[in-house]
């Protein structure tokens, strides 16, 4: 066991200051030693400290590296199945070692099976050697172990533990995977509230480096589980209403959509370019007859945007649709589209959102139904009154998209809005102009606490305006050839969005750095692990 | 309306000759320059060809460019809505022209949607002007129509399209999006059977070359509906079991699986790679305390191999887990996913699998409850018996894979079967040795067909001997340390697989080529569309 791993928790459950975690340091450089030098002098294989003495002898040690050597006809149980309903049972669980202390003849650890903890006790005794209770204490925090214990309802709740009201007696433990003794970082640190007096916590860049090790708290644990739901509900949703999931390429052969920003990929003797989304692809679909579309993966940005809401490789969740008369009908499959995910996640994520909230609070997410539309000039009109100067059909700036987000919220009570009818001059090429006022477009973004999650329009469908429309941008109509020709024959009125993945579970939670939600986010800056 | 879409089909729905096709083609190329001409010479926007004498004006012509001018509520009919039930009823449907044929005061045209086609009939007479007749006649195949028309019951059942007990007596017509009258490939050209007579087929880089419009045959249209479904009954299964979906990324900082057959990316100011697998990365996520994860994304190969069953780029469907004693814990789930994935595609594509069997006609896919697992040992031996002269740890060749394939079919009775224990010099270094006798391993593949679409492991989860290994197959080790390093703090044994998802599809419908299982496929030499 890791000094370290062992003494930062406290017998109360209460971790213990800076100046202690010194001595502390201290203390695991010489348990890393002593194991170090333990490791060098034992076989490998089955390992066990056998002594004349030894009582306990056959039931603690190292068990040889797992390689299918035989298929056990045993059960683990697992940590939440401990209940005081099966209290009285000898079990086994296979757990990581989260914490352990010792004190004299007995010793108490825990037990952690991702965000579920229990604690299991052991005293010298007539089965329980010296050697096994130093054995124990010997184990590093976050090895992997098979226990075996008996279930015994505690008298008082286990408050460090999720497991509250039941403990483990312990019988046998046997180390499945040993973890080195010094931790770059250690879970508990990684787990902390920020500004909690002077205990220690990581730094975002320290959690990167160590990412294995971070992602294993409650919190990153919950954050990924949450994230997976947010793509089951987008596919759930669009598939329920008639959609097709489709995968565009990635890699292509013209930097399709402008040109800047993009990727350049040695393709054999010639050079390719990494996809910035799968617009042109999805509306080319949509030009193939699929009527309505989603697609979810990898979009690449070669931005050097070093900020908490940028990554240079995202998950793009999006969707494209033929609609019949108006864009607005796209509009609100989206509005509605969203507020499914919203409650989805309220329903079956509650627990991960609570426990997110415990080291990064945040204010609940709220929502209408159905979703807030405002028009962008009314959007603007709103800052102009904030006293934000700037013009009807200028651009949103970061901190006004913020700000507006601040009064939406204020006025409507509402986390998530739609603003529609954007300038035309602000939108990509092919974006269509309003009917009534070529200033304006088609086109909309959606928002979740002031910061944008989505942003699509109606589509040009007409080859020819959208040639000009290409040109009148300075795009290579050459490079784009294949997707224009795709509306020559026959294409529908159609509209669409695309989402960042990663902001939407970032902002669902109110977390403040998107690379808590990427599991191993790329910027100009990362590309490892 | 286009000569070549007008008279491929004759009027018993039946095709005609490559002679008379190429009278055609001349009609096809008049027709053409007399459509520029009428094109040229209209307006844009709401054009009708208003004469005096006209009954029929205001039920005719193009609609203006839809961007959004009115949201109408019209309700528009879906084509396999289109029912005797509702007979006499006068409704509104779009779709695209599919054919059209006309002889004198009359016309029969095809709508078509997606797979489902209804024939609509016009007669000169005093609602119908012979303007009208003509403009009918005029549009292209391929073009976006609104069609308003009473549904009538037929005598006879209209064998060429899908809705074969009603049709549509026209009251209106409009066309929504026009397609250039000259197609650069035939619908029915691309959906006909080969080897049937002198008819016209479309060879394999013609449809690609102009992929749009192959996509829109009822054979590609449910080619990727079953794909499609084929995603989510992976997802759904191991949801169900409690796996994570996780995201991992494509740009990675070194070529991590041996360095050869790699995308080379330019990284701002350095050098990347495109991900060949999210192998180590879903390794990291179970050290990483996820337990169960999959993911499903682009995964990249540099391969210079233009063969009828590799792209450059492709969808991979990966899993991986950490399993109790046994790989064989995970080898099991993965063979009951998979028969969990044909059960449900012969429950909920059985009219899509037989609309593709129509045009590329295969046997029934057939498998067994539970899979079949083969000793690589076996499987070698059956070869032996069966002429093939190789060594017992010699990797299989594709000729003797497929030989496997049918001797297994022959014996089993079943087109999927799991190969296990491969030799281990032919594996990954990260492949687990079996623990008798590492000259096998703890790994196997899957075959569909006698073609392989899944290969998979136990992962060694030691760091020093993963260190070993990687140092033996001339892997630098400095490349990998990020993922060594996940190793290090407790690991447990786990193993999974990646499935070639354009691979499943192909092999499922039996197809000739991944190319018809890929939206917008990658290979050496197309990049495009």
């Amino acid at each position: 066991m890791s000094a370290q791993g062992d003494q930062v928790i406290g017998p109360d459950g209460k971790p213990i200051s800076k100046k202690a975690l010194k001595k502390q340091q201290k203390d695991a450089e010489k348990a890393a030693k002593k194991a170090e030098y333990k490791k060098q002098n034992t076989q490998e294989g089955a390992e066990q400290e056998v002594q004349t003495e030894d009582q306990s002898a056959g039931r603690y040690g190292n068990l040889p590296l797992n390689q299918s050597q035989e298929r056990l006809d045993r059960r683990l149980y697992k940590v939440n199945e401990l209940q005081p309903s099966i209290s009285g049972q000898k079990i086994w669980v296979r757990g990581r070692l989260h914490t352990c202390r010792s004190k004299g003849k007995q010793c108490f650890f825990v037990i952690r099976q991702q965000k579920w903890t229990v604690q299991v006790f052991a005293m010298q005794n007539e089965n329980i050697s010296k050697q096994m209770i130093k054995f124990v204490s010997s184990v590093s925090a976050e090895s992997i172990i098979d226990v075996e214990g008996t279930v015994q309802k505690t008298d008082q709740k286990i408050q460090s533990c999720t497991q509250q009201d039941v403990e483990l007696s312990l019988s046998q433990i046997w180390v499945v995977s040993a973890s080195e003794p010094r931790l770059p970082l250690l879970i508990e640190d990684a787990s902390r509230p920020e500004g909690e007096g002077e205990l220690a916590t990581v730094n975002q860049d320290t959690r990167l480096d160590n990412r294995i090790l971070d992602l294993r708290t409650t919190t990153s644990q919950s954050i990924f589980r949450l994230e997976a739901g947010v793509c089951r509900l987008f596919r759930d949703y669009l598939t329920e209403k008639g959609f097709v999931e489709i995968h565009t390429p990635k890699i292509i052969s013209a930097a399709s959509e402008g040109g800047a920003n993009v990727f350049e990929v040695t393709y054999f003797k010639t050079k390719a370019y990494m996809a910035q989304s799968p617009q042109l692809y999805k509306q080319m679909a949509i030009c193939a007859e699929f009527d309505k579309v989603f697609t979810v993966g990898a979009v690449f940005r070669a931005e050097d945007s070093n900020t908490h809401r940028h990554l240079t490789e995202f998950v793009g969740l999006d969707l494209e649709m033929a609609f019949n008369y108006h864009y607005h009908e796209v509009l609100e499959v989206i509005g509605e589209m969203f507020v499914n995910i919203f409650k989805g996640l309220q329903q079956n994520y509650a627990e991960e959102i609570s426990l997110v909230g415990k080291q990064f609070p945040a204010e609940p997410f709220k929502f209408l139904e159905p979703s807030l539309v405002l028009n962008y000039k009314d959007g603007v009109e709103m800052l102009k009154k904030a006293g934000v100067e700037m013009e009807d059909d200028e651009d949103l700036s970061t901190p006004n998209e913020k700000l507006l987000g601040r009064l939406v919220k204020a006025k409507y009570d509402t986390d998530f809005f739609i603003l529609d009818k954007f300038p035309l001059a602000v939108r990509p090429f092919y974006t269509m102009p309003d009917p009534h006022d070529n200033k304006w477009s088609n086109s909309y973004d959606m928002f979740m606490r002031g910061e944008e999650i989505l942003s699509g329009a109606q589509r040009i469908h007409d080859p020819e305006f959208l040639t000009k429309r290409a040109k009148e941008h300075g795009v290579d109509i050459e490079h784009i050839k294949g997707y224009i020709d795709s509306f020559r024959y026959g294409a529908p009125p159609h509209a669409g969005g695309g989402i960042g993945l990663e902001r939407v579970t970032m902002l669902y939670l109110g977390l403040d750095n998107i690379r808590k939600t990427s599991l191993f986010p790329r910027d100009p800056k990362r590309l490892t692990p």
